[in-house]
């Protein structure tokens, strides 16, 4: 069995080779929690092994932002610089990928006033909107990762050693982001080909929309015109292929912003803000959020809805089979990155450009919907039943019980 | 007797509000080591407190550094992109104060191939040459602090436990700091008025020169042309006055590049980029150093006065009594900031632009010297005298055993 070092140094290989695929000659922005910094160096050492010619490290600080949000003025949350999206336009330009390391204490901000938070993350999202648009329009390579820290490790496995919960949490990843077998980069190459076969099938059969009915659940989600399906890897514009997420086991694209109908359940809690959000139920009447609830967590759902008009819209549909690892896993991550992959689920917000035939500029033509935040949530499992719906009204098997079904 | 919270406190107050002397709706820019973590997160409260419209964290890591050394390739150390001193110019033409935290390891990078540092630290300073310029004529407020880290503490009391280490390089870096009195903005108030008498008196006595007598030294520094004596406080181009060093217990000006003459030995160890060079004695003819030796690390000492063709070269010559808190301390910090404050010294490389009337355009004109390095060297001790020697060659006694002889 690997030591704990070795599972690092192919997880570390893993991001570099697979995750933003880096290029002899490339440029890497590499973004981590000040807690990562072990596993940043190891990247960093990686990454010029693969031969980059700069490696650009961006840690940041997860307490200091809640200190921010404590101590700052409202001014000061309001406040972003107008040359603030300036470097990474120019990043962008030459290239760079970008890998971003996650990994903090879902609770960090617990208790931090939601309006405060809010408020700063506007300022940023408006301030930074352009290089968000660019990313989702892969215009370069990016990738996301985890990374266990004991904030986050306490929170997963609350009855354990905190040094406990963190190897088993590093465990946990290794496992679930296919970095703990022999050769991660072959493995990883097999998998994106099954991810590939998938999307390639639901693209192929152009469905007009899903129909997803389950437990609490009766909700049919009207698909973009001209949506692309999308999932595994990815070609960024820089003509590199890439894995924007590890671990991935979905399939996604864009629904219609005004063709969503029904009613739906979270199958899992959702970690917004620091709040755990728990139990919700929604009801969209074309395509709008009109009622929501949850047992815990309601205002600050609330809250996040009313961010924009986009906030109450859907900007990503996406299928992953209920056996999917990190399913088998059976551990709530409290995390987007992982739990999504646990089940099929939804985002409110933003789509993803790529999910539209000709990009960012189709987009409002297609009905994809735009807004500040991108935020996921699960409606998946075992014993939902999935359709679609093709334009002359006939319907077809995508998932029975939770797993593939053609 | 406060508490380490206590102090620590005061001391993050200290830097807000004497160090870079926010104002309200100030910008703030914090580099901070990962270390410094604590420290930073109360700083940031406080300057919010202080007003502060925004204060941008960057936190390096000095472990990364070293990775970067080790494995990147030549091309990668030559590296510096062209936009990558934008920012910085943003900032300081918005009036941004610089708040620095220095405190790691002193031999973090020992081992490493000083060349290949050389060969960053030389495409980093042509980068940001604009922006060093900028930053030596005082365009902005700005200021550096210690921190005490775990690497350096064991440095500095490698007999202690590493945590009783820590605690007790705390308690030097508060006491030296006066960031343990009751009231430490008072104690600044009054301390920088100190330093302002001797700083008025040498600018009126206008000397020529600075005659240098010790053990081993008997050196001649000639002043450059219409050179100012500066020391303690300092006012900014915004027209802030702050005090660019904490601690600080200097008065300096600039040496005229061409006439420097005689031999002088260092009274303290050097610590040039991870290597203790010690015992240094160079020999100094018409301003440049024709002969140096060193006990231990001569070729990083050599490597460094290779750096270009100002780094042999005096841009700094520096007065303190040896009766300063550093030196009562007796401890031997391996941090410039510290040491530099337990006795007079001398930098090689870069002269301040404030220390000449006219500033940055009058440098080359008034005998200023120019480079990428500025690197300090201690030669005061206890048995030194000086003489400050007036146009028409008469000689009037600056210091007698090291203390202030007017
Ligand atoms: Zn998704
Ligand atoms: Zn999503
Ligand atoms: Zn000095
Ligand atoms: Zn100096």
């Amino acid at each position: 069995m690997p030591t704990f070092q070795e599972n690092l140094e192919r997880y570390a290989d893993l991001l570099v080779r697979v995750g933003v695929n880096l290029q002899p000659g490339g440029k890497l922005q590499l973004n981590a929690p000040i807690d990562a910094a072990d596993l940043a160096r190891l990247i960093a050492k990686k990454a010029y092994e693969a031969g980059a010619l700069v490696v650009d490290v961006r840690y940041s600080d997860p307490l200091l932002a809640r200190a921010t949000y404590e101590a700052a003025s409202d001014a000061a949350l309001d406040y972003f610089p107008a040359w603030g999206a300036e470097e990474s336009l120019h990043k962008i330009e030459e290239g760079y990928a970008y890998l971003s390391l996650t990994g903090s204490d879902p609770d960090v901000l617990a208790g931090v006033d939601p309006t405060r938070i809010a408020r700063s993350s506007k300022a940023y999202g408006l301030g930074m909107k352009r290089v968000a648009d660019l990313m989702s329009a892969s215009a370069v390579n990016w990738s996301v990762a985890g990374i266990a820290t004991p904030g986050w490790a306490r929170k997963v496995f609350p009855d354990l050693e905190v040094d406990e919960a963190v190897a088993k949490l590093w465990e946990a990843i290794f496992t679930v982001s296919r970095a703990d077998v022999d050769d991660p980069v072959t493995a990883w190459r097999e998998h994106t080909a099954t991810l590939r076969r998938v999307v390639d099938h639901l693209n192929e059969r152009r469905y007009d929309a899903l129909h997803f009915t389950g437990t609490d659940t009766d909700l049919t989600v009207g698909l973009a015109d001209n949506h692309i399906w999308a999932g595994g890897s990815e070609v960024a514009q820089t003509g590199i292929e890439a894995v924007p997420n590890i671990p991935t086991d979905e399939a996604f694209t864009a629904p219609h912003r005004d063709r969503v109908n029904g009613h739906v359940r979270a199958t899992k809690p959702l970690s917004v803000r620091g709040t755990l959000v728990e139990d919700i139920r929604v009801r969209f009447e074309n395509g709008r959020v009109v009622e929501a609830t949850a047992s815990r967590g309601q205002d600050t759902f609330v809250q996040l809805l009313d961010t924009d008009e986009g906030a109450r819209h859907l900007g990503e549909i996406a299928l992953v089979a209920a056996s999917a690892p990190v399913a088998r896993t059976g551990v709530l991550f409290y995390n987007t990155l992982f739990d999504e992959n646990a089940a099929s689920h939804i985002a409110l917000g933003r789509a993803y450009s790529i999910n539209v035939e000709g990009g960012l500029d189709a987009m409002a033509a297609s009905g994809a919907n735009d807004s500040l935040i991108h935020v996921d949530w699960m409606i998946g499992s075992a014993d939902m039943n999935v359709d679609g719906i093709r334009e002359d009204g006939t319907t077809e098997p995508v998932m029975r019980a939770g797993e593939w079904a053609f």
